[in-house]
């Protein structure tokens, strides 16, 4: 780990030594605008609009040709494809489907059967919807859902039971040991279905290295596949064709054109497809992964911690307290911070080009996507941030104003 | 009940009194292409294009403040209200998400409570997907599913469960009672789950006149959203809000930007929204939806049956069986017609520029879109399959090649 630039000169130094310096160019962000909220919404890569562009030409003149003349029959397992390089796994263990929600929900429901106890464990600062979604499975499906404290996972995996987790926490940042967990998972006959949202394209995830058997995960943060861009499924080929999807749908089917009323799903995570996926937005997903072809793992990784640290080490010049890991290795894609007046701070920020964002009652979180963030913006970001706080600038009534999303 | 033209000249004629030409002109269609498979994905309007284009520049330049700068946070619920004026439902009552088969789990799932037996019910030659759905709802929640006859459903209602039932048959275009069996399922405390996928934009849907409470549809095939393009749920305000989502998410929560670790739906039909839906292909759903407004449902009702009626009199005029509803009043918006050789015929159709599908063994499918279709296609595209058919020009080796899409 190298301690952070110490000035704007040594942050310029790096980005000219940035061996992520080709992915940046790929972006038309708007001039002067501090980006540390792609853990939020991910920006277009070039890439994006290409195969959108092309999705629009193939509806307009192959129209249902399309299906098999463009690919877009397959589309989804070749994004799965994409995504399953990123994240350590393999061919055919990944699916494009649905949103994180859903695919929570399908994953959670298929692996009961295979735990040892029905039961469904939640940490309760584990992401909302995550929590929602283990709620309505609970009701349904009428396995007990239970409540853990925060970081009480690994703990209760001697229950036997379905386990969501988050690999890495969207408030705190914090990165769970995957592998220490699948361990433990594994002599208690226990499952945990990961949450690879705020991890994916900013770690180098290793799920088959880790023994993890089951994921799901977002893919407008970090990879930047657009807004709402269709979700993955992760199903390890040790139990995916053990699982049954309660959503089962003619894109999961192992002959969709047959028409068949039974159901005969796939091999591999591709049964976890269910209905028609929104060919627009997955073609622009597509194109979005484009632009992670071939970039090391370990160097999104080291960049985005690198960013982190800068961030970290000036926020605390600054004498505000880190709610992140300091430790890089413990440490996701984004630091929060504590700020009371965090509301109008990241107004203000916005006001002069950073976008940050903010939850209650007072944790600010910035975001540091690799691929297009150099260390020189974070650096000006983090100099914004400084002046902002030692004037009291923030104290407008203009920043206090409340919209709808911040 | 006007009689189809018996001419070229006359078909002409209808064109030019077609009260709808003016959408006719929102397409670019291939020159000299008849687009008989609308039924299977519609083609683009420029609108959706417009509203594509203008989502690509919002997440381009507004980025994440799009959800509220651009209307991202309530697009869904808006072309939900759009989808409702094409079904004779209120505002407020429909919200587009996920996929069909995702909606109709949801609505059953939803549906199973309020019902007074604990059962689904579904045809055996429904939809394949409606069938798959089922079994997989029942598996999770203990529900008994049962299959029942064709057209079995109405007399299955004095049992009182959940029946999945589609308002349009996807192959013989049969078209349900929908307030018969409104009316006969209150009196047996029955639910009915109508699967509008075959029927919107081309009836003249009233939901709330006959009585419906729960519907789920596609938007790429009439409504021609795009391919894939998220679908519909509708709930009546009658039973809207005791309905609980076994999908919970947070674009259905009543404070989606709380980050409430408790889910509290919002009223309506919103409360069937779950993740984030994919902005790009709800984009150009809504852009395709404003192709439709104000445009009569009564005009695009008669135009489908106008241009289904035609090709059934020349189809018969060929010798050919109609495995459709001869009477326009019982008939959707495609026709099916029986021609033993139907892969080969339909292939050879393909290389004249007329499009049709094929459905083993032995069923050809016409589908009648009644925004972009004109009377002289139709009538050029059934003088081709004369042709082919007196000609015996089918049967070609290249012609019998199958493919993985017909």
């Amino acid at each position: 780990m190298t301690r952070p630039p110490a000035s704007r000169a040594e942050a310029i130094d790096r980005d000219r030594a940035d061996p992520l310096a080709a992915q940046h160019a790929l972006f038309d962000l708007p001039e002067g605008l501090a980006y540390l909220v792609g853990h939020s919404l991910g920006p277009p890569p070039r890439t994006a609009g290409t195969r959108l562009r092309a999705a629009q030409e193939d509806w307009q003149t192959g129209l249902v040709r399309s299906w098999n003349s463009a690919g877009w029959i397959d589309l989804a397992s070749r994004a799965g494809d994409q995504i399953a390089a990123l994240i350590g796994a393999g061919p055919g263990e990944v699916i494009v489907a649905d949103s994180v929600s859903v695919n929570l929900f399908k994953l959670a429901a298929a692996a009961l059967p295979l735990a040892r106890t029905y039961v469904l464990f939640v940490e309760e600062d584990e992401f909302p919807t995550d929590q929602y979604i283990a709620a309505g499975l609970g009701d349904l499906s009428g396995a007990e859902v239970r409540s853990l404290p925060p970081g009480g996972t690994f703990e209760a995996l001697k229950a036997g039971g379905v386990y969501l987790k988050s690999a890495v926490n969207y408030r705190s940042s914090d990165v769970a040991d995957m592998a220490a967990h699948e361990h433990e998972a594994r002599r208690h006959g226990a499952l945990i279905l990961w949450d690879l949202s705020h991890a994916t394209g900013v770690l180098d995830l290793k799920l088959t290295a880790a023994g993890a058997l089951l994921a799901a995960g977002c893919t407008y943060k970090y990879l930047n596949g657009g807004p709402g861009a269709p979700a993955f499924a992760y199903a390890g080929p040790e139990i995916s064709n053990r699982l049954r999807t309660p959503l089962p749908g003619w894109m999961g089917h192992a002959a969709p054109f047959a028409f068949d009323a039974a159901y005969v799903p796939r091999d591999g995570a591709a049964r976890f497809a269910s209905g028609t996926p929104p060919i627009l937005s997955l073609a622009a997903l597509s194109g979005a992964l484009d632009a992670l072809n071939g970039v090391p793992l370990g160097a999104l990784q080291a960049k985005a911690r690198g960013l982190g640290a800068l961030a970290i080490a000036r926020a605390q010049a600054m004498g505000l307290e880190i709610l992140s890991p300091l430790e890089d290795a413990r440490r996701g894609g984004h630091v929060s911070v504590r700020i009371a007046q965090g509301y109008p701070v990241v107004q203000a920020l916005a006001a002069r080009g950073v976008m940050a964002d903010f939850r209650a009652p007072d944790t600010v979180r910035f975001g540091f996507s690799p691929l297009f963030l150099r260390h020189e913006t974070v650096w000006d970001a983090l100099d914004a941030l400084a002046d902002i706080l030692a004037s009291g600038s923030w104290d407008q009534p203009q920043f206090h104003a409340r919209a709808k999303v911040t």
